[in-house]
């Protein structure tokens, strides 16, 4: 089954939680409406509402629960890609206009801080405290990673133990907060949720690892905006330490970063992106994807072989293809 | 009674609440913790904390209970400082220098962000989700009024109805959820609630309106900034408004107004308090504060005769007077 196979399944569901996403930001205030739903119609893939949806498959199975849970998850991420634009200056994401740059950084600073409080109002509707402390601490999480990621911009000397925390707070917890909580909502024992957890945290590390390999591989039609942007802004993803670690090429992509930096951007991206796709760091930056996708799909083994499970599967291998 | 006093005879309680402020926000990271506890340590009065306990003191008060109310509320009034100052590009607040000077304006952001989501942990430990829910739709609700805020910079043209919805969303609301929240979280009953809600809603406008004086007419010092800030980042207080409406000032006033908006708040200000302070602005602004306390005042008639009532009789007085 291909992954478009799946959303087509799923669809009824999905619409659902859609049509949930576009009511949650538009009834309070027009200009809040505008803005947010600006951001909602540039889509997105919806992953986190997906994951929802199948691990609510693990328990009883109820979409007028699980989309209280889905639906603050993608509001949430959607709130972190508002404010992460502000952040990097970005004019554009999935070809569209940002909020900041469509209207302005104020405007998309409270914009985000409106989808974040809303995200809570829709999750505290359900009656289990539990579910509303797990959402909240997962948002503790993601801004910590958010605030990391600033912090080591153009920190060279970074380990990768440093990235795989990053991005562990930046991203995975938040995917295995969906896994767990829909596993939850639907009332699944706590093993299946922690299984479903580990899943979601193990899929969300390969995940990122890919999308940080693709800024550096992929086109800029793949990817809606310019490749490089990371490096650009002075962000160390992992193909860039791995490559710093080559003799050969080491030193050369050092100056080319140092360029990057003193030049804000506009010099060394080209230089720098075509000295780690020459190195070793985009195919090891893909195995540890690869190990991540495996243990990801160890996770599930011991859960019940329902239809759900073997989505799920489809979808961590999708996510460790090579090409997307 | 003094309002000294009143901070005497609760100190032991906030000094509880300070202790659990601090440790709120002194765990996770080292740079969050360095940027929160900045602000924190830059003191404030928690007014909010305030409420809370009074409020506690109509049911059950437990402290340890209360805490997890009123930490989050203060919390959240100082996330949203922590994002006004990059907004208004403020260098000092109460005379310290902001996060957004300190650091930088993405730092303030995620900064911001964090203790908002770290207010929400907080509140989720108690296991009323009911709790959980006013807390969180408080919060949308000052974002929305923070929104409305920038949308209505330089506008002339806003009635004094507008401003009034606006300063209800950015403080009332939170003013009044914190006495409310006080009452639910010590197991008050609805009428007692609903009561110190409108206590707090009344309080809370005038409160803000106050504010709004005092930085039209208080001096450098008493503020720990320089006067006027407001109407230099284009804020059209109540004062102003009410100026605006006389004959002999308004179009000297728009004429100042237009030369702030012109020179990006460099020039023209002087001249807007100077206008602002000799017309009847200024007393008609605070007879409408009077008006609110009067009616937090007949809020709190029919409550219980305990000393917490004629502590906040006391604040609200207070907030009434003409200086402070």
């Amino acid at each position: 089954m291909k992954l478009l196979d799946l959303y087509a399944k799923m669809k009824g569901d999905l619409n659902r939680i859609e049509q949930q996403l576009e009511k949650s930001v538009t009834s309070d205030h027009a200009l809040m409406s505008e803005t947010s739903l600006h951001l909602l119609k540039a889509g997105g893939k919806r992953i986190r509402p997906v994951f929802v949806l199948l691990s609510g498959k693990f328990g009883d199975y109820r979409l007028d629960v699980l989309e209280r849970v889905a639906v603050p998850l993608e509001l949430i991420h959607m709130a972190s890609l508002v404010h992460d634009d502000v952040i990097d200056d970005a004019e554009t994401r999935r070809g569209q206009m940002t909020v900041k740059s469509k209207w302005d950084n104020r405007i998309a600073m409270y914009t985000g801080d409106y989808i974040y409080a809303k995200a809570l109002t829709i999750v505290t509707e359900l009656p289990n405290p539990h579910i509303h402390q797990i959402l909240s601490k997962a948002m503790v999480e993601m801004c910590i990673g958010e605030m990391e990621q600033i912090r080591d911009f153009f920190n060279t000397e970074q380990s990768v133990r440093q990235y795989l925390l990053r991005i562990r707070r930046k991203t995975a917890l938040l995917i295995a907060t969906s896994c767990q909580l829909g596993a939850v909502a639907a009332n699944a024992d706590r093993v299946t949720a922690n299984r479903l957890y580990r899943f979601g945290y193990n899929v969300g590390m390969a995940f990122q690892i890919r999308d940080d390999v693709l800024d550096l591989c992929g086109t800029e039609k793949q990817l809606g905006k310019p490749p490089g942007s990371d490096i650009r802004q002075g962000n160390m993803t992992l193909p860039v330490l791995l490559a710093l670690r080559e003799e050969a090429v080491r030193d050369k992509l050092l100056q080319a970063i140092a360029r990057i930096r003193e030049s804000d951007g506009t010099d060394g991206t080209d230089e720098a992106i075509r000295l780690i796709r020459a190195s070793r760091g985009i195919a090891a930056a893909e195995e540890m994807a690869d190990r991540y996708i495996a243990k990801s799909l160890a996770a599930l083994e011991r859960l019940p072989d329902i239809p759900a499970k073997r989505d799920l599967i489809e979808i961590a291998h999708f996510i460790g293809k090579r090409n997307y």
